[in-house]
């Protein structure tokens, strides 16, 4: 039988916890790594999308936050007056956010990335008329092949096209790799680098990301600054991967048992609305702690599906606490979330401030 | 090059509309193959979230709502005084949402299900001194392995309880079958019928549901009352199932493009956060309308990556429609919708008053 703690039984379910104790010793964790190889830290907030969190990383040494929209950085800058540098690692394209984007910079040390002449000139035109001017990274694409200039020479062409643009500064360079892929960005970075100092362009930042393979940030020298998300919580992906154990992991979805149609089926109420469809790669949608022998392996939005090799000896009533796939997905499905540890008697409810930010 | 209207190029994004004209249609084709078969409509609302929505179902000949959450059925009520009639289909769990079920049967006529006696007993501790007993419909599980009792024997013997219960009334049958099992349904219904009726105890309401099968309901006779839910927006599973075509797709995603980064490949503003990654058995993520050449490949939070077999045409900044896999899913993810359609000159911004209720 899964172990819940009597505090955490009269919950109302589906509920999503974030342990802040288990957050703390991950933020920490992190925090040594960087610091032993003179890495800064600017952890993204897509995971917790919580300005008390934020505060957390910032306490521990991070030198700022990172966001992926002008929406979230804004919840985020409102929700807390000690956030005052955030890096928006998203191309920033149209009227609208453009003009956010510039009511932003006012209020915070702000940067974005681009990664071709469209979006520089849309923030040079914005910005032309500003008392200062916006700093820029050149987004590149060390692999993942989603966003990001192809190569170290077109890298070079798009630094100066931001160097040469009214109202806007170079910022350095960033990327968000896949897992493992440190030589990749070594050699990316190093040779765009090279060139762009070549034209007396200072890189003042290169940034990378991810979490999975954080811990061998290092193996990539050339790398000044580190943008880890999930690490604050982890996941099952992140525990498939041997990254970190079922101890570290800080959010869980607490859930109850709604049916027990056959010996070794059960039905909880948390679904896809709650855990989400994200596989990550993986069997399944969870882990449900203490119970290794159970496979979620079916999600409909408001029924989760748990199968079990033997008996599922589970009844009506009983609650699980599940480790979900993708930890930032859940996140933003709902608008409180239950903080526990950190000495509270009694489970906090919080409000998810930048959730459902999408523009 | 897709053809977006001139009134929604200004829209920021990403963005979800609704197009009230095309939901209007959907809803009247049901409604109509309904009426010549004799059944009742009982229309899920979890696809919509939306008090209007019901209205304009009701209004066309609904005879009220199906809800999956006492949440969600506690903010269509607040939400329109025209909806009096709600079917919540779950096994309701636990003290908290007991006595929330009990406030809103003062309001609406309820009616709820059970699969288990577990379940009636704390319905009936909740409702034995309610000045109305509460109608319990028994969900029979007709081939889904999700909920319900696995055989017409269970089904009879949990409408006796039911019928033996204090503070409850038998309410009928209920099962939401796989796609296509309208055989399956009528033996399994007829069977449970007939055992019920031998002990005098009437069968008032047969309910089965789901969009993929809906014109075949009729198949089923037995079936007195039908609850589609997707139907009244439609998505790409169900064109790709060929239960309609995209002409009848009412809620799409409106994005743009933020980079081209090569000439097969575009990425767009709208990523899992916008879209989903529910997949539903297809291969990517939505359907970009007017480009049958564009794949969604690949989505993050806030990426989608489209990739074409050509060149791909499309620019920084241009705009494309995209028709979701599941459109249930991505309209809890938004707060806010833009309707369009029914005579509205400029889209109408909309609260999704019944997103992100997970209890």
């Amino acid at each position: 039988m899964p172990d819940i703690p009597n505090d955490l039984a009269a919950i109302d379910t589906p509920a999503v916890l974030v342990d802040l104790d288990i957050a703390q010793r991950n933020i920490e964790r992190f925090q040594s790594y960087a610091a032993e190889h003179g890495l800064r830290v600017r952890p993204h907030i897509k995971t917790h999308k919580l300005p008390l969190l934020a505060e957390m990383q910032q306490a521990a040494g991070a030198i700022g936050i990172t966001c992926q929209k002008v929406s979230e950085a804004e919840a985020m800058v409102h929700g807390s007056a000690a956030i005052t540098d955030v890096l928006i690692t998203y191309n920033i394209v149209g009227a609208e956010k453009l003009a956010r984007l510039k009511a932003l910079a006012l209020r915070v040390r702000l940067s974005v990335v681009a990664d071709s002449r469209a979006v520089v000139d849309g923030l040079s035109a914005t910005f032309r008329d500003a008392a200062e001017p916006l700093a820029v990274l050149v987004e590149c694409d060390t692999g993942a092949h989603r966003c990001g200039v192809a190569d170290p020479r077109a890298a070079d062409a798009l630094a100066a096209s931001i160097d040469a643009a009214p109202g806007l500064v170079f910022g350095g360079l960033m990327t968000y790799p896949p897992a493992g892929s440190e030589a990749a960005v070594q050699r990316f970075m190093s040779e765009a680098k090279a060139l762009i100092e070549a034209r007396d362009i200072a890189v003042p930042v290169i940034t990378s990301g991810g979490t999975p393979s954080m811990m061998q940030a290092a193996d990539a020298p050339v790398v000044s600054e580190y943008r880890p998300g999930t690490y604050v919580y982890n996941d099952r992906s992140l525990v498939s991967r041997g990254v970190c154990g079922w101890d570290d992991c800080a959010l869980t979805v607490l859930a109850t048992v709604v049916s027990v149609p056959a010996e070794n089926r059960a039905i909880i109420d948390a679904g896809s609305k709650a855990l989400t469809s994200d596989l990550l790669g993986l069997e399944g949608y969870g882990h449900v702690l203490g119970r290794d022998d159970i496979a979620i392996d079916q999600l409909s939005e408001e029924h989760g599906r748990l199968v079990s090799s033997g008996s599922i000896g589970l009844a009506v009533g009983d609650k699980v606490r599940i480790v979900p796939n993708h930890a930032c997905v859940v996140t933003n499905l709902v608008d409180t979330l239950l903080l526990v540890g950190a000495g509270h008697k009694t489970p906090v409810p919080t409000r998810v401030v930048a959730r459902g930010r999408t523009t």
